[in-house]
C-alpha cells in the first residue's frame, strides 16, 4: 500500500534523555528532512546511500541552529515501515525534540497517530498482527521471560505454527471440494468419515495450542497474585520484604495502570502481579469492614492466591470461613510470625488447607521468603510453563479467535456425524480458516485493527 | 587521551517509548557489539564501513533472541567521543533495553557514569567545557529561547569570544615580556601606561560580557517570577490563568525540582519560572500567618514580581506596606477582579507604585492577560535580552571565572598605577588569562570537572 502522507513522531520516551528520535517515514520523509537538515558534509541526503548516518544541524527556517543532530538515512523498501524512513538524533530533552519536530512537521510531515509507524509496517505487509502485538509486548514486557514470549512472537514463531494449520486446513478443504465438483471421484468409500480424523487430529493441536493462553497470558500480564488474610497477620510486611528484595519494574504506561495493582515482582524472571487487598488498604483506611467480604473480590481475580495467617494465634472463625472458600483455588498458605511463640504449626493448618502448599516465614526477620519464593515459582512450573521455542497464544484477542477456530472444527464433526452434505462441511472449514487467519490479522476488519493501534505510543 | 575500557548504558529517557538507544564507546565498542549482535547480512560490525547502519539481532549467550534491533556503527575518530562509538536501537521498554545493555556487559563493557561519554568528548578535545555545560543545557532547556541560547554555545560562540580575549591577552604579555626579557628596548616611554589603555579596553570588553550573566541565567533557567498579595485576591486563580493558557514545560530531572517552584510558564518563547508564595500555599495551609512576611522570601529570590490587588475592596495596611517594601525592585502590580465593582483603580495606585507598571486583569474572567504577558515580556526587552548570535555568560561558574579575569585586569591597573615592575604586571595578566580559559576548561581542575559530569544524566 501506498501512503500518500509521510508522517514523523518522537519516539523515544518522553522525559529527560542523552538522546532522542525524531522518526520520519513516508514518500517524502527523505526531501522533508533534506530541507530542514544541513550535513556537515554539505551533501544531500537524497544523493546518500541508504542505511548510513551523517553528522549535521536542524535549522530553522531562519536559517538558526536548531540542534545538533545525526541523521539516519534508511531508504524503502528495507525499513521498518517498507518506506523511506529518516531517524533524526537529537538530544534528548523535550524542548530541542519539539522544535525538531514542529521544524519538521512545517515542512511537510504530519504527526504520527499512535502506533501508525507499526500500522504501516503491518499495512505493507513487513509483519503480521500477531508481530504487532508482539512489539507492543516487548516495549512492555515485565520481566525477561515475558519479554522472551513476546520475542518469540515477533521471529513469527505462532504466525508460522498458524500458517501450518491453515495449509493442513488447505488441504482437506481442497480434497473435500474436489469431491463436491467431481461426486464421480467419491465412489469406493464415506468421505466426510476420511476426513474426520484428520480434522480431529488438527483440532487436537488447536486446543494443545489453546492451552497455552492462561500461561502465555500470565507470562505478558504477570500472574496475578492477591495477599489475603486478616487485618496485622502481615500482609503489608509482606509485600515490602517481597520487594525489597526483588526489584519490581513497574511500567507507566496511560491506560494500562488499574488502581488495583500494587506492584510487579520478578521471580527468576517471571512477572508477578501482586493484587491490592482489603488488608493492604486497610492501614490507611481505618477497618471499617471485615476483611474476608473485600478479599473475594481480589480473590476472584487472582491466578494464585497467598493466605497469610498470624501462626502466634489461634485461628478465627473469618480465617476458616476463608479457607472453605478457597477450596478449588490454587492458594498458598503463609504462616508468618515464625519469629514468635507458635499456636498454630504446619500440622493445625494441613487440617483446612487439604494438599495445598504451606510455608511458613517471619515478614519481619525476613525468614522462609526464599521458600515462599519458590513456592510461588512451582505453581508456574506446575502450570507446565516453559519458556521454550514454540508458539504460544498470549492474549485475548489471539484467543478468542482460536476457541472460534476450534468451535468450527467442533461442528465439522457434528455435521459429518450428522451425515450432511459436503458443502455444509467446507463452510466450516473455511470459517475455522478465517477464524486462524484472524489471529495473523488477515482479513480483519478495519475498526479491529484500528483499535489496537490506538493501544500504542506514540512514536511507534 | 585513550580509554582501555569500554562503556555503555542506556542513552534514551527511561520509561516507555518506540525505541530505546543502547550507546557503547571505546577501543572494544566495535568487538564487544560483535560478540552480541547477529546482522542479518551475515557480516560483521569490524568488516563494515564506519557510519552504516545494520538489522539484526541481539542473542544472549545461549544464542537466544533477547532483541530485534538496528545497529548504527560509527568508527573513531568522526564520533561524539572521537572513540569508537556502536549505538543499538532496541524496542523502547525497560525490560528490552536492560536486557540488552547486560548482556553488552557480560561481553566487556563497564556501565558508564553520569555524563561520562560528553566527558570523553570533552577530555578527547572534541568539545570544550562551556559546550560541555551546552549539551546539558540544550537537554534541560526550557523554551526555545533557553534552546537557542544553548545551542549558540554548543556551537562555540562563547568559546570562541573567550579565545578572541586570551588572543589579546596574549598580545600583552608577550610584548610585556619582551620588555622584561630585553630591557634594553624599553627606552623611549614609560612602557606599563601604554599598555594600560589595551587592558582597560579588553577588560571593557569583558565586563560587557559579564553584563549577559544575569539575562543568560534567566533565560537557561527561566526569569523566577514571584506572584505576591494577600489572600484571596486571586494569586491562584491567576496562575491556573496562566498556566491555561501557554502550556507550561516541566522538565523532572531528579534534583533540579524545588519545592518553591510552582510551574514554568513559557512566553513567547521565553521560560518564567513561577515561585510558589504564601499566599499560593495558604489554601492548603490555613492562613495562619500573615502572607506579607512568608512572601519575603519568594521576593527576595525573584527577578521579576508580580504584585496582586483586589481591585474591589480598599487597600489594608499590609498591602501598604508591601508596596513599601517593594520599592528599587522589578514590580508589575495587577489589579484584579476587574469584573466587581472597582474601589482601587489604576490612578488611585499610581500614588504608591510609582513609575511601575499597573496592569488590570480579571482572573476568573481571562481579562487582560494578554497585557500582562506582555509586561512581563517587557521586563525582559527592557533587561536588554536578546536572542541573538551574540556569545552570552549563562552559568555561575562561567560567570565567577569571568569575575576573577576581570579583577585581575583591575588589579593590573593598580599595578601599574602604584609603578610596578613589569614583572607584577605579568602575573596578573597570566592570572586572567589562566580565568578565562577556565570558563572553557583550560586547565581546570579535575575535581571540579568531575563535580560538574556528575549533574548529567545517565547515558549521555
Amino acid at each position: 500500500m501506498i501512503y500518500n502522507d509521510t508522517i514523523a513522531a518522537i519516539s523515544t520516551a518522553p522525559g529527560v534523555g542523552g538522546i532522542g528520535i525524531i522518526r520520519v517515514s513516508g514518500l517524502d520523509a527523505v526531501e522533508i528532512v533534506d530541507k530542514v537538515f544541513k550535513a556537515a558534509s554539505k551533501k544531500t541526503l537524497k544523493e546518500a546511500p541508504s542505511h548510513t548516518i551523517h553528522y549535521g544541524h536542524i535549522l530553522n527556517k531562519d536559517g538558526r541552529v536548531i540542534d545538533e543532530v545525526l541523521v539516519m538515512l534508511m531508504k524503502a523498501p528495507k525499513t521498518f515501515t517498507r518506506e523511506d524512513v529518516v531517524e533524526i538524533n537529537c538530544h534528548g530533552g523535550p524542548v530541542p525534540l519539539e522544535a525538531v519536530l514542529m521544524e519538521v512537521i512545517r515542512n511537510g510531515a504530519r504527526l504520527a497517530d499512535s502506533g501508525e509507524f507499526t500500522k504501516r509496517a503491518f499495512l505493507n505487509g513487513r509483519i503480521d498482527l500477531a508481530q504487532v502485538e508482539a512489539i507492543m509486548d516487548i516495549i512492555e514486557a515485565k520481566t525477561e521471560v515475558s519479554l522472551s514470549q513476546a520475542v518469540n512472537q515477533l521471529e513469527g514463531k505462532l504466525s508460522k505454527q498458524i500458517k501450518e494449520y491453515q495449509d493442513m486446513l488447505i488441504q482437506i478443504i481442497a480434497r473435500i471440494e474436489v469431491s463436491i465438483d467431481y461426486p464421480e471421484y467419491d465412489e469406493d468409500e464415506p468421505l466426510a468419515e476420511d476426513f474426520k480424523d484428520d480434522i480431529r487430529a488438527l483440532n487436537d493441536k488447536l486446543k494443545q495450542l489453546l492451552a497455552t493462553a492462561d500461561t502465555g497470558k500470565m507470562i505478558r500480564e504477570g500472574v496475578k497474585t492477591a495477599i489475603v488474610g486478616q487485618p496485622n497477620v502481615g500482609k503489608s510486611s509482606l509485600l515490602n520484604a517481597l520487594l525489597e528484595e526483588n526489584k519490581a519494574i513497574v511500567t507507566d504506561i496511560p491506560g494500562t495502570t488499574r488502581d488495583i495493582v500494587e506492584a510487579y515482582l520478578n521471580i527468576e524472571g517471571m512477572p508477578f502481579l501482586l493484587l491490592d487487598t482489603a488488608g493492604i488498604r486497610e492501614t490507611e483506611d481505618i477497618v471499617e469492614k471485615i476483611g474476608v467480604e473485600r478479599s473475594k473480590e481480589s480473590i476472584a481475580q487472582a491466578d494464585v492466591v497467598l493466605m497469610l495467617i498470624d501462626s502466634s494465634r489461634e485461628l478465627d472463625q473469618e480465617e476458616i470461613a476463608l479457607m472453605n472458600e478457597l477450596k478449588g483455588r490454587q492458594v498458598i498458605f503463609v504462616l508468618n510470625k515464625t519469629d514468635l511463640t507458635p499456636v498454630i504449626t504446619q500440622e493445625i493448618l494441613k487440617a483446612y488447607t487439604g494438599d495445598q502448599p504451606i510455608v511458613s516465614i517471619s515478614a519481619m526477620k525476613q525468614d522462609g521468603l526464599n521458600e515462599l519464593r519458590q513456592a510461588m515459582k512451582n505453581f508456574i512450573v506446575n502450570k507446565g510453563i516453559s519458556i521454550g521455542q514454540e508458539a504460544t497464544i498470549s492474549n485475548q484477542r489471539q484467543k478468542q479467535s482460536l476457541v472460534k477456530a476450534i468451535e468450527s472444527l467442533d461442528k465439522v464433526g457434528d455435521t459429518i456425524d450428522m451425515g450432511m452434505p459436503e458443502d455444509c462441511i467446507a463452510i466450516d472449514l473455511h470459517d475455522a480458516y478465517g477464524h486462524l487467519g484472524n489471529i495473523v490479522g488477515e482479513a480483519l476488519k478495519d475498526e479491529i485493527i484500528n483499535e489496537l493501534f490506538t493501544r500504542f505510543c506514540l512514536g511507534k
